[in-house]
């Protein structure tokens, strides 16, 4: 077991902060979540660039058009982009649609590749995932009220879904329902379709407003409503209830993508905390680096952060070369300790930052109200500890 | 030392949160900083209706118009107060105007309470206080880049502030400018202006933008630029070298005030949070408060509010009976153990609402990203337990 | 509600300060749990000067030789006896015999307070309390192993106990067990028997090695065996079924008792590092008390035990002025935050003395090693939290 | 860099786990500080065994009859033998002599390697390292009391050390003294000398008394009082001057055997906790393990070991492959986050246990007193987090 990284990669990684500094940075001063759209064109830019270097979807395999790397790689790529709340969107590897993509790769038919997977490999086009709804806890993925009633050919689909992000925008959703409402086997009740935007009964209730303010298009999340919301019974992925398998099978990869992600949040802060700590004087002479207090901070930030990144390349490198069953525990145990990790440097380096952290001058301030959700979505906390905890202990019994 | 509460007040208090209810909360659910101008139709008539109870500016004498409660009662009412983000305000004695009005009631010239108390205890005009810089620590109250030149009967000001809070739409500003930048003894070397905001040189550089949001009006925190503004020498507050002087006094009851705001903002987080457990279901018939970890949780607030409280009552009661002086150290126990205790609760509440903690369809995300500033304004935590660590161990020397 | 001191209190608090100074603090020095005997008579001699001072059992009603305290005048005494692991037993108001002594008090027969409460409250005996088992839970109480059987005009006893503090010397003990193992109301299963300790079949299988050692006499927590141990059933106290109500009510005063003699170690704690922080040079000048980290400490600590005080005082106070029932969630609440702060501050303190603080060359490793019982014995912090949570819930409900 | 295991290595290390179980677990039983000499024999024979076996000595070079493992490997088998308080010791890498084996490896000459390294190598006597004086703060390691003056052909030695390790009976002591004690260069002012414990002069004062008890032999820290203890200046290990340099030596390779020691401690800790929480019942059928709270602990402690461990294993390599100096900040940051790990893992495994985590009965009473030291021995947290964030933020200057 080897995950350290390759000399190509470690240049690869390079050649990103370089990247990000000189064509990302520059546009994240102007990121507003609620004013999204004013910078598509700058952002279109970049991108173009991006290809340009024959960096583009780099976690895509090479038929789509990316750059085919494999998980652990890319866990060190989406490291380097996490370090710009636009990384990963510059590089079109961004959530949801990273993850709709992989799943479409593997389960979408010819005509819904062409469609939507070819597009959206290409940019070109956006996705969102439909699965939380407002009435029904997250930590419970079985249960659910959406349903999708067979007629005929079709599906009616009724139901409320809500924190469908990138819904704004997104040509089509990716939507769980139940098919099989009183199934005895309540991992089969779901099933997964692909419902376009425009379908009538597909409704954007509103973009909801989280810490602040709701956002528009790509960093938004939506409330849903599906109203006697039909689609053909092709529109289904991977068969009748195949939607809790397929959640399960998309969220493994994503937690290395967003813990990795999370690793690179946390290295931006540290860098801006101490370039902070030995730039500002509190007296004539004397800095903030000088404090016993900042220096421990600094040291515990160090230590929290490479052993947080030290699990979550292990854990990609066991999903990799094991497969995600024997995975599973360690996925569980990166989810929350990582969001705990990042949660504790954000709020030293904030303080470390004094009423400056507090400001939209910094991108901290958008981490620290935004990744606030990094110990709730895809599980929370308290589901994965209480999931690990069972999985270890059952191995005592 | 006595600082449980009168029947009255106890009576008082109960008033005061079926009026929040009935009267505030309503306001509440539309509050955004970004649009307060557009409540203050509806933040006028509650206000009339807190005048008609008679119950307008508790914290002010009555010959001002106010309740004139002593320091320990309106601690309480404060508490009671911020349960909603529009509390204060709708009683006319939200920061930074309560200060303030405390300071002129105090310390202004005749002249200057008639122009500017008069209508500020009547909740027609707002004040704003012009303190920290961008360019100096706040940790360092003596060090400062603001100055304030004598030229014949006039002072001459130049520098810059930000945070100063509620500068936009206010009618003057409190400035504090070294008036002796070289002065032998630091804590004499500035002194505190009234500077109406339409002072030429006096200019609103930008609402700053917090944690996502540059508010607007009252809830906004502004940078300003003094560019040769020139006012007359009877601005000056107090006398000559006094600005440090004015701005420590003015902290004493502000600190008071602002850690009962704080509880009373735990205190409704708790609520929220304790109706969303035994609401909340996890499966069918079984809810989130039959979670031995929420059951730990609701706890461990419970103590924590209760203790702070306390804390801060006794405080509050030293402050009032035996002075500034006598209370300096527990003034700056209470800043950062409420503000650590404020942190502690409203991250429990999020998590518990778990996605819903993340919406401003409740208060809670408003005070998790507004009120990290607890633990860095008024004095950062480090300020304060330094200054409280010293001066305990210089008893043991 | 006023639970702040009187002046005839503080001057006592005074007193015993001074007290535990000149006459505790020197056989403290010499405290070893594993040769507690060999400090009996100095001990002795310190009860006489108790005694001529009038201070004698404060705890303790005066008709049984005590000074009569109310419960919330106690506490106070209590934390200052606290301050010292010999404190509470020079002045005999010891666990477990204080509790012993309230509960005979109330509900004995005259013969068994000549016998065994008089010489009790004189300190001429001891006593101890077998309830946790060591393969029962002691989150359970109504889970036991131990059966008293009715057999004639006697009671047979078969079981084992442990953690019966201060077994070793006792002369009697007070025994819970099933005397309706099946009985439907849970509650009412166990009875409690007062059992000398030499009946035939009460055995002390060992002195349990707490912590590394095995103690002796008073500071001694054994293991207990009833083998067929017969009592009549006069030895019953309160009545068929009463156990657990007995228990239950020994409890709530104790909790103050504990919680209050842990403010007292928290201070003298407080007391040790600071007198270290300013005495200890980290280089020629410079002492540890010039570090901002322990000037943050100190400040920690101060907060933490101040706000903790106030608590256990109002608590104290609601249990003397609206009883058990009322002050049920403020007894859970205190039982675990005490605990748990004085978890940090000894913490903290070890610290802070370095290598020191690991010695026994002060009372502070001591208490670390058996202070850590503190978040475990009377019910663990997860039984209080846990317990405190349900009830505050309900009420949401 | 890959610091994974070989398969020779996996394999050993379950070799070794099964050799404690059957071998070493059944002493430790009987472990007690206190009485270390009664188990003499019986580790004579598991040392027996281990010779037998060609496990002796792992991290010794082959020509002093070790294995010859590198750091990397040797990392792994001390977190192996850390399962169990005499693990070490049974193979002959206890602290402080495999340190002392090390330094004289490479520093004795030919005659003090055949007096003193062969027959600790074979385990025949044993050592101790006297650094820490009790009047001057261990943080500070260029400021010592102890003075060496040059008289003839002798060094005369003065002062006096504590926390020095197993001197109870070690055949000889390496002593830091100051040999040029105005020295211009601070980390030259001091010397390192070889002085048997039979030297006129050399007096243990005392086993210190460390959380309870004072350890005899090996498990035993004394403090040694150096009077005219005169030695030939032929004693002096690597030259005037290096003693500094010395210790620095010494330190690195030690961090990576304790902090090992520490993930082996955890391990166990660990493994304890969860046999203790599938065996416990908390009432008929439900046993701890069913517990949320238990669920969410052992899923912190996996995830917090299993990065400990790995922040360990690449600190091993770097100091392996790059030298002292380029790993220097690692060291640092294991040092402080390892210890911090095991308190929170222990502390933790005590409360799973409740009243049995306090108890003898297993061994993690004995961590949880003992390994409080961690923070505290060989660099406390504060002197490791504050070189450790200097030296980050000298780095951005």
């Amino acid at each position: 077991m080897d995950f350290t990284l390759s000399p190509q990669l470690q240049e690869f990684q390079l050649q990103l902060r370089d990247f990000l500094r000189e064509h990302v940075y520059p546009i994240e001063k102007h990121f507003d979540e609620t004013r999204f759209r004013e910078l598509l064109p700058d952002l279109e830019k970049a991108r173009a660039r991006v290809k340009e270097r024959g960096w583009w979807a780099p976690a895509l395999p090479k038929e789509l058009g990316g750059m085919g790397l494999s998980l652990l790689d890319f866990a060190t790529v989406s490291e380097e982009l996490g370090r710009s709340p636009l990384g990963h969107y510059v590089f079109n590897c961004q959530a949801p649609d990273i993850s709709t993509m992989e799943l479409l790769h593997v389960h979408a038919t010819a005509e819904q590749k062409e469609r939507y997977l070819q597009p959206l490999a290409q940019g070109e086009i956006r996705s969102c995932f439909g699965m939380t709804e407002p009435d029904y806890p997250g930590s419970n993925p079985v249960w659910m009220g959406t349903v999708a009633r067979r007629d005929g050919d079709d599906y009616v689909l009724n139901g409320r879904k809500w924190f469908c992000s990138s819904a704004d925008g997104a040509t089509f959703s990716l939507v769980m329902a139940q098919t099989d409402p009183e199934g005895a086997d309540v991992h089969k009740r779901a099933s997964l379709f692909l419902v376009p935007t425009d379908t009538p009964g597909w409704r954007l209730v509103r973009n909801l407003p989280v810490m602040g303010l709701a956002g528009q298009d790509w960093p938004s999340h939506a409330e849903i409503a599906l109203e006697d919301c039909r689609v053909p019974a092709t529109s289904m992925l991977a068969g009748l209830g195949q939607g809790f398998a397929l959640a399960q099978q998309r969220l493994g990869p994503g937690r290395i993508h967003h813990t990795m992600r999370w690793i690179g949040i946390a290295e931006r802060a540290f860098e801006l905390s101490c370039q902070r700590a030995v730039f500002r004087q509190l007296s004539p002479g004397k800095t903030l680096a000088d404090e016993s207090t900042v220096q421990h901070w600094v040291a515990d930030m160090r230590a929290d952060i490479e052993s947080a990144r030290l699990l979550v390349m292990r854990t990609a490198w066991r999903l990799e070369h094991l497969g995600s069953k024997e995975a599973a525990l360690d996925v569980s145990l990166i989810k929350f300790s990582t969001a705990a990790m990042l949660g504790r440097v954000l709020d030293r380096a904030v303080q470390i930052h004094g009423g400056l952290g507090l400001l939209d001058d910094l991108p901290l301030a958008f981490w620290y109200r935004h990744e606030r959700g990094a110990r709730i979505y895809d599980g929370t906390d308290e589901v994965h500890r209480a999931s690990a905890g069972r999985r270890i202990l059952k191995s005592w019994k």
